[in-house]
């Protein structure tokens, strides 16, 4: 048929060993037939080393939280998304910020222009913070906030709001993200050099354990690795080795690991690749149990236990043909809660164009409802457990992970090997060899290496309007105009005092928002405390 | 939150025992936890019982082929979608004909009028089934043709045409539907009374064997049983009841099974629960290895292997948010190809709306490529082996299907049950049972029952434009002024005869398609030669 680019099918090849090899992107070769073998310890659900799961009956219990990631514009606009993802049907919260927010600027900063309300929510201090919370059941949702080197800030800008709202402190409960390690391995929005940033967290874990004592105070975030191009072994690897750092340093700060333990939580990403991803998720948490048992010698199950939160893998998405994304991200969030994760977002099928909007938002919700409700996955705990491939992928990806932990180690630890760049460059292997595979075609992506249609996409993603940026920064002139000025300086003052002495900053930060000051006003009274960092 | 429909957030359940009971389709109570337990048989992938699979390294050796099935209008529209298909990476080539097809009528019969082209293409004799495959690679292709009543029809127009091309018998491959039984308990397009139909369907057989030795003479079809509200079981047990009846006539009828059993092939429904489904594809290959092994004495391995077409559920698609579909979709097509499937049809996400667009063609192809080319699925056999609840599924389900199986045993086999109505009234109880679930809402299903939206649908689906019907009606009238009548008559008299004596009904039918004769008038040659079938 000339003219055809019709594919020539090849005749089926009958003997294995005819086969060409077949990897995981961590490396594990893939054998054609699994049969039965033993095993890592897989030990019942609920119960050390959680390989099956957290809780003993799991989506039998209570279906993952859905919690589909949002904000952008201001205060008001991201407020109304929320209600509405709440009406259709979405069990938790999850705040996005904009890159001032991150970075501790002001909507004004000179730094800030052409970046306020373009990623995330812009949030300038407490009034802000009043209007992204109005009308919202905080007492009975879970709101997970990403934000890192400026979590202490944005933790107490909640609370403050939260408690006028009427919700007691205990019955707050949510996450920060606050895993300002990756940062330096993979995201970048850090402000302060790492040994400072590391007592942030820890005044965080310090001061949540006695005031808010339902709070997940970081949330050991894998994603962002495997986004940069980790394969999944690194991505369980350098997460693990960072939850290291945090538990080596909250107990040095003089902390019961049995106390903040069960308040630490992960956050992967799930990826294509489905029985790797469900594997990886498993060999997680029994790794993750082993390491606080044995080297840090948690003795409460609940300090043992891992639990995360999963977001599909958005760096597989793509802007040709992008309603393929809804395929590419309901493989993913099936891997997601076959691998027993606590909570999911998943990705909108245009967020390879632009930010979502209110109708591919709504899918990506839906995709989740229906693995939820129709698929029959809440069936039963840990539905793959025993499966002969998934049982060797776990064993395979735990000792691959072991081995970069070991690495780390001798390195120093986390903190060392980030100073040393380890982690980054492995990383910066990994993707540059996944990427060689995309482009000689051993690796397909359907619709960009192969399969290409001519077709445009007729997709009209979501922009901001750039009119938001000016208002914000009226908003906040406003809120400066009406507080007490003295009080709002003598609270600065203070702040920037303690950064200097070995004190919780967190409760001189929390009077210095309540006096009025803004999220970039505390940022600089910190910098100016100890000093910015500028990587090598 | 007054005025929002927040979900109360159920707090987890962790004592197993107060847990509400939750079952399968098929009535199989599931477990919350499954642990090691002794299972049936599995054997090696491409051995007895091949409960792992047909072949030994099944998609690691050649993936699945992707077989969209297509057909609207006129034969020149639908020969255009399949080379658009195959030009998209399609590997297999899949006809739905229009239903006076179906049914013995030519486009001009007035039973015909308003259906010409509605449901599939409208084929009349030679002449449209030459425009149907013009140009398309008969040789490197399978085809499959959805055509049942009229099977030995259709097929043999196909290798006229083929053999026209260029293209010998042998190298002819693909498979008629040609399972009329199950048209009788559930999807209605028969024409002769079941013993008649039976001796067409052994004549095919008999056929192939001697002359098409590539050709799967039948694809024993549960896709429509599920579709007419069957459980999974049913599902299993109703067709290989049907296929034992094919068996049975056909070694009645002088047919070596270890010859003959090769080319039958089934062709099952890919339905919501994934579980139940993977378990279901995977029980009904080790129960049908065992039929033909013990009840037949199938002594070679081909002849006890099932090999199965799969099609994602027509019947679970919702004209509500049509684009949750594709989700749908996807996770049905994950159960089949982790079920083993040797060809599968992905629906399309407007299917519930009207006949598919290109467009929504396209990303129910791509669905497949997806998931052959980036989720790993590929990469080994049976990935599920071993799997505790997986092989306890299997069990459940070969157990459930065997049971209606010696039912129907018991009432004289699927041809005497069908007449006594038995599988049509399981099938509707069942039936029943589940909109009634759906109606409590104790089954959900996703923007229908639960997280209702107003937003419109937005989608346009294809309609087929009413010309098309006279124009088909003026080629054949133009086709039949060619012909020489006098030879047409003649042939078609001696078909008339031979359907009243002991002799193959093929070759006879064969020469009236050759000498012009039309699909309506071979057809009525057959139903004078043995009457006609109405429902009792």
């Amino acid at each position: 048929m000339p003219g055809h680019r019709l594919a020539r099918i090849p005749r089926p090849v009958s003997n294995p060993s005819q086969l060409p090899v077949r990897s995981t992107s961590s490396g594990i070769e893939i054998d054609v037939v699994y049969g039965p073998a033993s095993h890592g310890e897989l030990g019942e659900p609920g119960e050390y080393p959680f390989t099956r799961g957290p809780y003993p009956t799991m989506y039998r219990g209570r279906p993952w939280t859905m919690r589909q990631y949002a904000g952008f514009g201001n205060a008001r606009e991201t407020n109304q998304r929320f209600k509405a993802l709440l009406e259709a049907g979405q069990t938790g919260l999850s705040v996005a910020f904009d890159l001032p927010t991150q970075m501790g600027l002001d909507s004004d900063a000179a730094l800030a222009a052409g970046e306020v309300g373009k990623v995330g929510v812009a949030i300038d201090g407490l009034s802000d913070m009043r209007v992204l919370l109005d009308g919202l059941p905080l007492a009975d949702v879970t709101t997970s906030m990403t934000i890192n080197a400026t979590a202490p800030v944005l933790l107490l800008l909640y609370q403050l709001v939260a408690e006028e709202q009427g919700t007691p402190p205990e019955r707050i409960r949510g996450t920060v993200q606050n895993d300002i390690l990756k940062e330096y391995i993979a995201r970048g929005t850090y402000i302060y050099p790492p040994a400072v940033s590391m007592r942030l967290v820890t005044d965080l874990f310090a001061y949540c354990s006695r005031e808010l004592p339902n709070w997940n105070t970081i949330s050991i975030s894998g994603y962002h690795i495997r986004e940069a191009g980790s394969t999944a072994a690194q991505e369980i690897a350098f997460t693990l080795a960072n939850g290291i750092a945090y538990v080596e340093a909250a107990i040095e700060a003089g902390m019961d690991v049995n106390r903040f333990g069960p308040r630490l939580s992960f956050f992967w990403n799930s990826h294509n690749h489905l029985f790797e991803e469900v594997a990886k998720f498993r060999a997680a948490r029994r790794l993750w149990a082993t390491i606080m048992k044995e080297r840090f010698g948690a003795t409460e199950s609940v300090a043992r236990r891992m639990r995360f939160h999963t977001q599909t893998a958005g760096s597989t998405l793509t802007a040709q043909q992008p309603e393929n994304n809804i395929v590419r991200t309901t493989v993913q969030a099936v891997a997601a809660t076959l691998g027993g994760t606590q909570s999911l977002h998943t990705n909108a099928f245009d967020e390879a164009l632009g930010l979502p909007t209110e109708h591919s938002a709504t899918i990506a919700l839906r995709t989740q409802q229906i693995l939820g409700a129709e698929s029959g996955i809440c069936d039963t705990v840990d539905p793959l457990a025993g499966s002969y491939y998934v049982e060797s992928l776990t064993d395979a990806l735990e000792v691959a992970a072991s081995r970069l932990i070991r690495e780390t180690d001798r390195l120093g630890g986390a903190v060392a090997a980030i100073e040393q760049g380890f982690p980054q460059a492995e990383i910066e292997e990994a993707a540059y060899r996944a990427s060689l595979r995309i482009e000689a075609g051993d690796d397909i992506v359907v619709g960009v290496n192969r399969y290409v249609a001519d077709e445009d996409a007729g997709v009209e993603p979501l922009t901001v309007d750039p009119v938001i940026e000016q208002a914000q920064r009226e908003r906040l002139a406003a809120f400066r105009a009406r507080r007490d000025q003295r009080s709002t300086d003598r609270a600065l003052g203070r702040l920037k005092e303690v950064a200097g002495v070995r004190a919780n900053l967190m409760y001189p930060m929390k009077e210095a928002l309540l006096a009025g000051a803004t999220l970039g006003e505390v940022s600089n009274a910190l910098r100016r405390g100890f000093g910015v960092h500028r990587p090598g």
